[in-house]
């Protein structure tokens, strides 16, 4: 079966109703595009900045962003994962993503599961959990194109819960992310491909365009990438919108001809989601 | 701690002798240039096709492979990963690495896990599992350079065996390999990489070179990656051997600046080992 994701790779500033608008104009384009899924960068209403996570932060109920999403969703009557934004409940901020319908309905909510604290002295340091509280929950959502999950970038690097999306039966990992000028070079594209290639998905990571005026620095070069690991479509540095047509029956194709799944030893190790 | 790896990519051939002579030819010239661990392909012994395995089979006790592996150790005074040979057991016959310590003691085998067996229609077939039996064992060595884990090949694509190993307190992943290709331009480097990258370790695979007369033709790119997933040393196609130094306090300063381990959700998912 034949889909089309669109891709936006945005440029955030420091105006929420300027990147709302840019956000709008790029998903327009992508549906006018053939996009029958379109996907946001992480923190695509707000800077990467611990300083204005709380500021920009909304609550589902009554947030502008959800609004915004839920009524292009409807409006352009498409599927929409929304990127991340800073998302207040109660005294706690959460990174999320908010997936909807083409009706608008919210059809799906990840929470970033594992937080971005890093620091390689002179060259990048951050602290999510300063401001943010981590989510809880596996992310698997049903569409009328089939099963996906979602992860939001610092997520990739844990594979086992990409193990457990795939053991749930996503055919699509969506992955809002901003990787940085450090981690980009060094682990973005590998670790993509990685995931697709193990499992057999496909995977379609979308970052915000590089903004140097920004105090965090995203990577940008967003990526769609099929089963066999093979890059359907890489972007460069500055704000760009892509429709990439993937093939969900390559899925069955790359599985039959090396049927990793069938190949893991269960009888040696396991991977299993922890019961609360 | 500084360690030397000496990475041998020899050409196999259809003999026996040849190919040990040509191995001893190379682990000596890399103990010469300093190495304190040398490290053979997969099938170093033998032409990787399922006609051969069998004929070139030996068992461990009484094998000259296995006792040639013992002898060079100890003259050469140095740790063998011996890459992998046709292991004779009864009416079995492994896929097996058998592991030497600088006075020619055997401190550790790995028989490979996960069979291969795939069929790219037109591209590439193989079947091992049609004369090998899989292994049941992680394979984890300690020696005076600290420990080491080993895999054999397509046991690279199964992320759960490295991490179990990495929990197990790995520093270096030695995985000697024969992938094709096929599989080694899409997936080599990139499987390798990011082994490394999602578990801050070492990783060292060692291919045979490229023999154009073989009916499976190795893809060869021997390579050393450090813990945060970059590149120490690459080979070409053809036959070569090098001497790569590695730092070991990498691992820990990798591991101070992105605390992976620790920012795993054990309280979502776990990877266990499944008990016998």
């Amino acid at each position: 079966m034949m889909l089309n994701i669109g891709i936006c790779q945005l440029q955030v500033s420091e105006s929420k109703p300027e990147n709302l608008n840019r956000a709008e104009r790029l998903m327009r384009k992508a549906r006018e595009g053939g996009a029958d899924i379109l996907v946001l960068p992480e923190m695509f209403n707000c800077p990467y900045d611990n300083r204005y996570f709380p500021v920009f932060a909304e609550e589902e109920q009554t947030g502008e962003t959800v609004r915004f999403l839920a009524e292009t969703a409807a409006s352009l009557q498409c599927y929409i994962v929304g990127g991340s934004i800073p998302e207040r409940d109660g005294d706690r901020i959460y990174n999320a993503s908010f997936i909807f319908d083409p009706k608008g309905q919210r059809i799906g909510k990840h929470r970033k599961l594992h937080l971005f604290d890093i620091d390689v002295p002179g060259r990048i340091a951050f602290k999510e959990s300063a401001v943010f509280t981590p989510g809880s929950d596996l992310t698997v959502v049903d569409s009328m194109h089939g099963r996906f999950g979602v992860g939001i970038c610092y997520d990739i690097r844990f594979p086992e819960y990409f193990r457990l999306l795939s053991d749930a039966g996503i055919q699509i990992l969506f992955l809002p992310a901003a990787f940085n000028m450090v981690t980009g070079p060094a682990h973005w594209e590998t670790l993509l491909r990685a995931r697709a290639i193990d499992n057999q998905i496909f995977v379609v990571a979308a970052s915000p365009a590089r903004n140097l005026a920004a105090s965090y620095v995203a990577y940008g070069h967003s990526m769609a990438i099929g089963p066999w690991g093979e890059i359907l479509w890489q972007a460069e540095a500055e704000e760009t919108v892509q429709v990439v047509g993937i093939d969900l029956n390559r899925i069955a194709e790359v599985r039959q001809n090396m049927p990793l799944h069938q190949h893991r030893r269960k009888d040696l190790y396991r991977v299993e989601k922890v019961s609360k």
